[in-house]
């Protein structure tokens, strides 16, 4: 189904090349300051076209706000935005309506559903995610209000063989934004940009893992026991597309599990959780900061293919607002979870 | 929360030294043959003092059924299912009452929930996780009537540095349980058992990884974009108390990223989907057997608090039947999903 | 919260005077003929402006579907669709924004929201359950497809003090829809006329009833014990913005609440079920017209407060098709959670 | 299905003459003081036996608390209690396994269910209401310390064609309780209880109404558009098996509803919102009593049935329990999702 969240919920719609993407986001609390400049601002760092290693498709993006938003400030009643489809060259696409493309979902998509929109993959286009960006706009315009001091931010940590070494605490996004492989190791980005332009240029891809850390997050966010912080970023992250695995805790968490129960929970100096916890235990923000990795396959549009319609070498540098959007959303979500029941002693 | 599922739905409660643990099965159909026997019979896979390797802790955890089955058959209505907690030396756990156990959710979860059960974790306790395979024995009697070709087996793929080869297909139930390891490879289960004795002795402990492959599955399974079987599994697996990563694919997939995609999606000569897919493509089951492993954490309670309490060195074999229960689960929410929308073309 | 249904789902968004009105429709299975032209009629017949005894405020309501159909048919993918808001005199509205209107929701609403959009109401606005048709016209091709027997119509049964007859079986919205009143007793409709354009000129206003009666239901629907089908009317029903009262049975179901078990239950000569259970049992449909009354207060915008805006002196006739879009989406849902559920003896 | 709620969360179990009924209560907060004497003394005002006007089964309904509560406050976590079914004259019933009683809910549950336990009903029984009670006695405790000025009270207020004038504000449940038929009019108590004898005695039964009626609600508390208070106390009492319509307002709203609007809405001298409205606007509590009809079928049980079984030749005294401990559940939900958002200017 399309809707995430249990009290802020986003609902999408929209298919690759039909009329318009868009999302309702319902249950964000009234008095949010909301304007549609900020949505863009987010769909801005996902759109296509952005640098040589993205895909050459085109499209403004342009959102428009429906409803829920009076006088810059959100009413607490259902936000809707749309963003029309513009660049729909669909004719690229005409064979596809007869063929599947290997590796990708149209097969099983199309046996499931009978009847589907071939157009670029139509719902099950990469194109989907910009709703979640909406979606994950207006969980951080909340957020920035509740709880000012939350510092969330992804970055391209492996494309292919490279594999990025951990930036330090408080790294922004704009430190991320600044090389277009959204890699803040400035070195090893320019090594990904120059091997993403190699692939692009013979038909090829690669994945790799983006890296989420949330810096400032209040303990005691999550809703055991099925509903912990860790089940509920598990969901979140894996239902992204090209997603294939999901690793709590630091770059070397592989490595750490090979390891005995005392080295592993050995505590620091300093007397603080190991980051081993991923900043979770008991399925609970354990008020350390929050990270995981995210693991991505290399995407399946290659060679002919790649030439009849347009793609990404590497979906990684567009992939970090979206695996942001949908960590806000959690956030968001269990934050009105926790204010909705006063625990006492 | 303690709901897990949309259509099949399980509801667990109890504390690990309360009166009870238990679960309400609710969207079970009728008609499915079951018995408190079954349930039985998968909680003794789970229960504790199965062998040296496990807890000392002895608990018959013998299941009631309450209602919800007749004549033994399922009626539709909801199944409940009671075990009492009988061997609770609370005393053992006395002193826990005003010490919170480090790398465990203790601090955590009192400054949440300010009132608290300090007896054996309470509600944090991995006890917690039989209530969950009650459910798993139901979703499974409906799975063997409705899907009975589905072969759902979990196993010991790693523990601490040591790392199983992949099983052959068609692997069983009894040839995983054959060793207590519950490492279906007998040379590498006996150096796992070996390990884990030396680990007990020491007041020490050892994480790793399970394996889940599920053969046999209905290609189509999932509900994108928000359902999608990919982030189902995620959510239910990463609920699972001392896991920290759900990756899918073959063993070797952290090294099959480091590939271009012309080599990540090189069809097999057979041409059938590449197992890097982990049986699902766009989210959606590929009719391919699904693959995931589960990483784990070494258990926290070392040395002095070992002692205090009891404690198993490696939770991973009894976990084997957890992994599978909450899959089970799942699946059996999503073929219910599955058979409430006919699409047609 | 702004979604209804559990499996086929409508999620509704607007106010009043914002930039746009509209729905998105989630769970509906592909391969349903659907196409603009269906929402726009179903619309047609709850726009304003249809009448001399309804509101003056002038809309197209035109509506355009965003995703979710390709080619003359639903693809089991989310349908949104939006209704821009064009006669918009916020003007006439300007002092609302200080002011609130008695017997409205103006104060609890602003109370609770702290911000609010003044204009015609916003999110109160009864123009809110334009989005709830664009849901019914969904669910009504759905139940087309799968159940085309279904016969489900309602019609005005009471204004004030005049209260129709029962019509008799098979009763159509052609006919419902031949008097502006949708009062199916042509004498009756004349005295209910003349009474509305009464009561208009003298900025006074009618409540009553709405009767909703549903032939050709399939016995068994519903979801006991917290999703009866009773349950679930009532909940859809109670939900429009003027019911004040839900009765299942016929129009003398208070007479016939005064009679003895020995006369209620009484079977007639033909030995069907009574009328009385307004077709459903234990929660049930039992295969005999499902029929629910549901009461209305009149229209709270009276006299100045009716004139510095436009209103209806009575909403009966154009909330005939929103009690029947509310039972509809009621019967869609409940018609997929049948199909989801094999019980088998 | 058998969960009701969003935040705060009752899930049902039990057949009739199955081992036993009972209810897992999800999502309240912790340290709300609560012990086993408290459900109990729910449960005992439900249960039969209680006088001579309701059925002859007698039912201890001792019920045990399994998990959730500590130390006589709750612990944030599941809350599960059980009553074991003890006169189960299951042979009473041999009969029905073959025969569909007319007037209950057999024949529809036997055709959708296909297996069903035939015995008293099984889960089609009126027993299952007390699960309800012990979900309602949960709910009252949250609000006794979350909304002590709450006074949450319901009374029979008809029966056949015995109808009892609004009692004054402050009713007390001590003041309903002093008569056996829960009719807090004395002198009409007295007549109540002469017919209800004397239908007893014919094998005969009664329908009616219960109003319920709530003080000293917080303004504000209501989700809308799909989660108004109207809806969802809809919803809760409708679900209530023998219930027949759910009216808002006073008693005498239907004749109210005769009115045009202009008198319907015209302000009391003191300037506060008028009855009509029962306590509701906009879907949100107007902080005004909340007050609201529900109508009951006469039972069906009656006659050679009812004399097969043991029945109550009138519901409602055994139903104002069942009424009060649904709407508490509706107002301990709405309570924890008013909290949730915190809505600003």
């Amino acid at each position: 189904m399309n809707t995430f969240g249990e009290l802020f919920r986003v609902t999408t719609f929209g298919e690759s090349h039909g009329a318009a993407m868009g999302a309702v986001i319902d249950g964000c609390p009234s008095g949010v300051a909301l304007s549609a400049d900020d949505v863009q601002r987010a769909l801005d760092r996902r759109r296509p076209g952005q640098s040589a290693v993205t895909t050459g498709r085109n499209e403004a993006d342009r959102v428009e706000l429906l409803s829920g938003v009076y006088e810059g400030k959100t009413l607490g009643t259902p936000l809707a935005a749309v963003v029309r489809n513009q660049d729909a060259r669909s004719g690229d696409y005409a064979k596809l309506a007869t063929e599947d493309r290997p590796g990708h979902a149209d097969r099983v998509w199309r046996e499931r559903f009978k009847h589907r929109d071939p157009r670029g993959g139509g719902r099950t286009s990469g194109r989907e995610t910009l709703c979640r960006v909406i979606g994950g706009a207006v969980a951080e315009a909340l957020l920035r209000r509740d709880v000012p001091a939350l510092n969330l931010v992804a970055w391209v940590s492996q494309v292919g063989p490279l594999i990025a070494p951990p930036p330090p605490p408080g790294l922004t996004r704009a430190q991320v934004d600044a090389h277009p492989t959204r890699c803040p190791d400035a070195a090893l980005a320019e090594r990904i940009e120059a091997r993403l332009l190699e692939a692009k240029a013979a038909g090829d891809s690669y994945g790799g893992a983006i890296t989420l850390r949330v810096e400032g997050v209040p303990a005691g966010l999550g809703e055991p026991v099925f509903g912990k912080l860790k089940a509920r970023l598990a969901d979140a992250l894996a239902g992204i597309g090209a997603v294939t695995g999901v690793v709590w805790g630091g770059a070397d968490l592989e490595e750490q599990l090979t390891w005995p129960g005392s080295r592993f929970h050995a505590l620091p100096a300093d007397g603080r959780p190991r980051d081993v916890y991923g900043g979770i235990q008991g399925g609970l923000s354990n008020g350390e900061p929050v990270q995981v990795r995210v693991l991505f396959k290399p995407p399946a549009t290659l060679a002919d293919h790649a030439r009849a319609g347009r793609h990404d070498p590497c979906i990684l540098p567009r992939a970090v607002p979206v695996v942001e959007a949908m960590a806000a959303l959690v956030f968001a979500d269990l934050w009105l979870s926790f204010l909705a029941r006063p625990h006492r002693s």
